[in-house]
């Protein structure tokens, strides 16, 4: 139950400064010290959360730039709060679901507490032996992505050649994991060596390349994939793109994820090779995780149990403090995050 | 039965002088005067034909260019006959199928008289009521591409919005209709005035637009589309594709036949509004006639009962003779034709 409460706590939150053109900086926000209330206001069905842990994802660039009709994610406020993905302890609640205590995952601020005012989105995480971060990776928005993503969008069958590029990442190295899991040949590229190595001794792919070391993105699929690639899980776009519609197989299928190396860019890049989707027959499906919501509950029971099982394993990569967040959203984009970029901002 | 016959009769072809690079022209094809042999070889399953009607296609550009391994027709041989759709009858055969005086649509060659060594690819016509050009259109490939690509690959419900380019072509005009027959808001775009009138007037379209009088395409699709474009059946590629992009639904699909405005290119158009395929959940599936051909059987039997119930209407463009074969192949690419192109080589 709310309580009627006068009582203002510190907090501290990371606003944006402005809209954003371009490729972000680390000073296109700002971290700043304010008060909250420390209670719910008494009728409202608000939520208090106190924030553990913050998720860095591509798909924030977005909501960092001006508001354009063809964007599926609104575009932040500047002088506000960043919003995304996090897990956070109820400390107060209006909302007959939640109650002080209970841990949840969903759409939060990136500030120590959060009134949420929205709480119907918020999901009482029930399963609290996994690591509580899980929540905004394999256990929540991109690990869902990756499940319908690969399972639904991509039609897979057992035996099939399965690309993956950014495989490192959050959802390319459960996409992975599932192709692998399903019987599939699986190669993933990323930018490091390190990351190219992930992806071969810990995630279990075939082969993995870095594309910062092929000047020919087009040879190197060629050599991974001599017969061609039946499934490409995108996650990047671009000269990527093209060079793999030059080796998709007839009757392949792209799952369009994301397209992070567009994102930055004032002028999107041209694909050139679209006439590979007629004369291969190819199918193209852009998808997004929030359509597919109702399929969480048995995502999540399947995904706990592959990793209890050990059928799945995780890597991530956590940056400490909410002041460190800027710098870990940033490197996205870069590709300095090893793993799912999580950002711990308190610890229970 | 095929007989021994030594007898020779005079043969006019079309041959491709050499490999085409850039937009064709009428003298990379030549007329030749040649013989050929009046009967079957003994011994051979094949079939002679004399070749009535002849089809114009858009793919047929790609046959022309030097074999490329993304391609998804074989390239002609420099020296040899044009090789094409058309209809034909049956003078000679070695072919149990088939006898002299059959009526036949098919690939065949682009001459007088056509010695088929693949009679299996051979369809034999049994509606001889309706005109025989119309197999190499509404009863023929681009018949059962409007089809297949309409009703399989758009997956239309009724209400929605259809969006066709090229939409006077001998696919683009079937399409349009299929789509009003369901109950969808169906939007055509032509190269000219005459045709815009065809669409609106003899097709009955629900709006349509001459593209080359508009500076904005995306503006052009906002007028007509206030809403947005559901489905959009795509012929044209290029910046085309790019504004449709901008004006898609969520959940929109995308069925590539053909990218006409690429195909004379050297360099591809980038296509720079991929973007959308994620933000609205866009599905793009190429697909090509062949694939499909297991449905002729029941998509004849329809489009002839629509045909004889004046529900589907059909325009074709009949050039005259072997000669001006060519001519009417390079106009389809400026656009020339109105309607299906034909040619005619001989009355029966």
């Amino acid at each position: 139950m709310a309580a009627a409460g006068e009582a203002e706590i510190p907090n501290k939150r990371i606003i944006l400064k402005d809209y954003v053109t371009g490729f972000p900086k680390e000073d296109d926000m700002v971290l700043t010290s304010c008060t909250s209330k420390s209670k719910v206001p008494e009728g409202s069905k608000a939520v208090l959360v106190k924030n553990l842990y913050l998720s860095c994802d591509p798909y924030m660039r977005a909501r960092m730039s001006k508001p354009i009709p063809q964007s599926y994610a609104n575009s932040y406020v500047p002088g506000s709060a960043i919003i995304g993905y996090g897990v956070g302890k109820v400390v107060d609640s209006g909302h007959p679901d939640f109650k002080a205590g209970d841990l949840v995952w969903g759409l939060t601020g990136w500030e120590e507490f959060s009134l949420i005012s929205t709480p119907q989105q918020l999901i009482k995480i029930e399963d609290t032996d996994l690591p509580l971060s899980y929540y905004t990776g394999i256990l929540g928005m991109p690990g869902l992505t990756a499940y319908v993503g690969f399972h639904e969008i991509c039609s897979p069958k057992k035996g099939e050649t399965v690309y993956v590029s950014a495989a490192s990442g959050a959802v390319g190295q459960l996409v992975g994991q599932f192709a692998k899991l399903m019987g599939c040949y699986v190669v993933g590229s990323a930018g490091s060596k390190e990351k190219v190595d992930l992806l071969k001794n810990k995630f279990g792919f075939d082969d993995a390349f870095n594309y910062k070391e092929e000047h020919d993105l087009n040879a190197a699929l060629k050599r991974c994939f001599p017969e061609g690639i039946d499934i490409y899980f995108e996650n990047v776009g671009g000269s990527m793109l093209d060079a793999v519609l030059l080796n998709m197989k007839v009757h392949g299928r792209i799952a369009v994820c994301g397209l992070i190396s567009q994102y930055n860019l004032t002028q999107q890049q041209g694909v050139h090779n679209l006439f590979c989707v007629v004369t291969k027959r190819v199918r193209m499906q852009g998808f997004i995780e929030p359509d597919h919501k109702h399929k969480y509950p048995q995502f999540l029971e399947l995904i706990i149990q592959y990793i209890r099982e050990g059928k799945i394993t995780y890597v991530e990569d956590v940056a400490e403090g909410l002041e460190s967040a800027p710098s870990a959203l940033i490197g996205l984009f870069s590709g300095r995050n090893v793993g799912k970029q999580v950002v711990l901002v308190a610890r229970e």
